[in-house]
């Protein structure tokens, strides 16, 4: 589980940060990638990094301003000249279709795999599997927006294997249906419960991914423990009238709102372009002053999100 | 007037080349650039390049193809963002007008300048003011998709200033008149006509750029006597058999056309990733074989266009 940041700016493609995209890397965990937003030139980010476009899954789009979202059209049809054929699902709000469907009709793309498009409703789980939930609620920006709770669910405990040699038991299909919980007849008549030989579970990792927004309830809703969460920062503490004016947040506020939630991990994005070198600097120490494990994003710069 | 490209590649974005799009500079001769084709990543390349997207007027699209269209909306919202509040006008084919609205209007982009989206009917004269005339016709593409003839019109000749001179005639509001054909009254009673002291005219350019097609007369129509003729070269000699398929053209097609179009200049663009290197040195000796004045076209490549 690890995040990779194609595009860190806010607003307007800059030099060194292009416009909003995310991943998160699940190929260990599921052999996937998921996208969350696509500005503009997020393919062409893809094409220096070595993210790969045919092994993405899904994309959760925040909300439908430019630059989170003119780059979808130009992705899906790359995915498709580039061998992606397994479904793709998009999740946001309302509006995503139309946009969707008027930019690939009118250009006649033909896509080698199904796409479908999953417009939110309401506030709640948008996906769910055995091994993932995502839940999306609205945020304050000047539209509807959405942020997004990426949830790993537990995984069973190890199988303590010393005990099991100790007791003479040897590795065979009843490893497995001891690890299961299972209880398990040894042919000398001995009955192993499968949780006297399993360790605790492993707790899953929840990341916390928001789109625009100023600070509100529901962003520490969405970030509540979490291992990580990916705030917007588009201006410094000392614009804070600006930051309220467009309905964006300070670096202060992402900071408070981290702490506020028990967040252990801030990652800060959507950074303005006049905050460069020691501007950029400024803003991490802002930031540090409320929660010291806080970091700004650049494009191309990745974290893997450790285990507690 | 000159012709700056900042995207020379075919279907999809690629390292060294990005998809469509080229700048027509006429600062010196009407103090605003023209667009032709805005494939996605369109206002990146502005970004690294010399062109000032505020001093942008007109942009003519070819066709709907997503690598010709897809940089569009970003780029419209990033002119209102840099400056520009002057009037913008876009031509194109059908269903220009309806991309343009669905994804402004989703992303609720508000523009500081008058944009008019203007989809051409049929073949024929598009523009015209006093100093430029651009004509579009259909070509032959999967999608419709037009090229266009750029006609500057004849300039008035020069003033003969030794000749009026030599009459003891000094500079004055009269030299304007005569300029301008008028016939002048000397106060020593001599009579000037303007025609007797003004060279011949200036003969205007013509540069021709046409969108993805296969060799069509309308081609050559809109070529004959082009100055330069910008034509897509998406294949080698080599793989006709795919240019065919494609509806797309080969070095030698985009040769004979100017050939036999009487072009001066061929600059080859649209180019697939497939050739680079030698492979790209190899497009232009097959198109020099036909044409000897033929170029291929990179990015951030400009070409200024001599008067004969």
């Amino acid at each position: 589980m690890e995040l990779y940041f194609l595009g860190t700016g806010a607003g307007m493609p800059a030099r060194h940060r292009n416009v909003t995209s995310i991943v998160l890397n699940l190929l260990p965990e599921r052999g996937t990638i998921w996208l969350f937003d696509c500005g503009e030139g997020t393919q062409h980010q893809i094409l220096r990094s070595p993210v790969k476009l045919s092994k993405s899954e899904k994309m959760f789009i925040t909300h439908l301003h430019g630059d989170h979202l003119f780059g979808l059209p130009g992705l899906l049809s790359s995915r498709s000249y580039q061998g992606g054929d397994t479904p793709f699902v998009i999740y946001g709000p309302k509006g995503l279709k139309a946009f969707v469907d008027t930019s690939l009709g009118l250009s006649q793309v033909h896509l080698d795999y199904e796409l479908v498009v999953h417009e939110i409703e309401e506030d709640g789980v948008v996906f769910e599997d055995a091994n993932f939930r995502v839940e999306a609620a609205s945020l304050e920006h000047r539209i509807e927006c959405f942020g997004y709770r990426i949830i790993e669910k537990d995984l069973p405990g190890k199988l303590q294997l010393d005990k099991l040699r100790e007791l003479g038991v040897t590795a065979g299909p009843l490893y497995g249906r001891l690890k299961q919980g299972h209880t398990v007849l040894l042919e000398d008549g001995r009955e192993l419960k499968g949780d006297q030989f399993v360790g605790p579970s492993i707790k899953g990792r929840i990341v916390t991914i928001l789109g625009d927004t100023k600070p509100c309830s529901n962003s520490s809703l969405l970030a509540a423990d979490a291992d990580v969460l990916v705030h917007e920062a588009t201006f410094g503490a000392e614009r804070a009238d600006l930051a309220d004016a467009y309905d964006h947040s300070t670096t202060e506020q992402a900071a408070l709102t981290a702490k506020e939630a028990g967040v252990k991990t801030l990652i800060m994005t959507h950074i303005s372009s006049r905050y460069q070198g020691e501007g950029a600097e400024q803003l991490v120490q802002e930031a540090r002053a409320h929660h010291a494990d806080s970091w700004l994003a650049e494009d191309f710069w990745s974290y893997t999100v450790p285990r507690k």
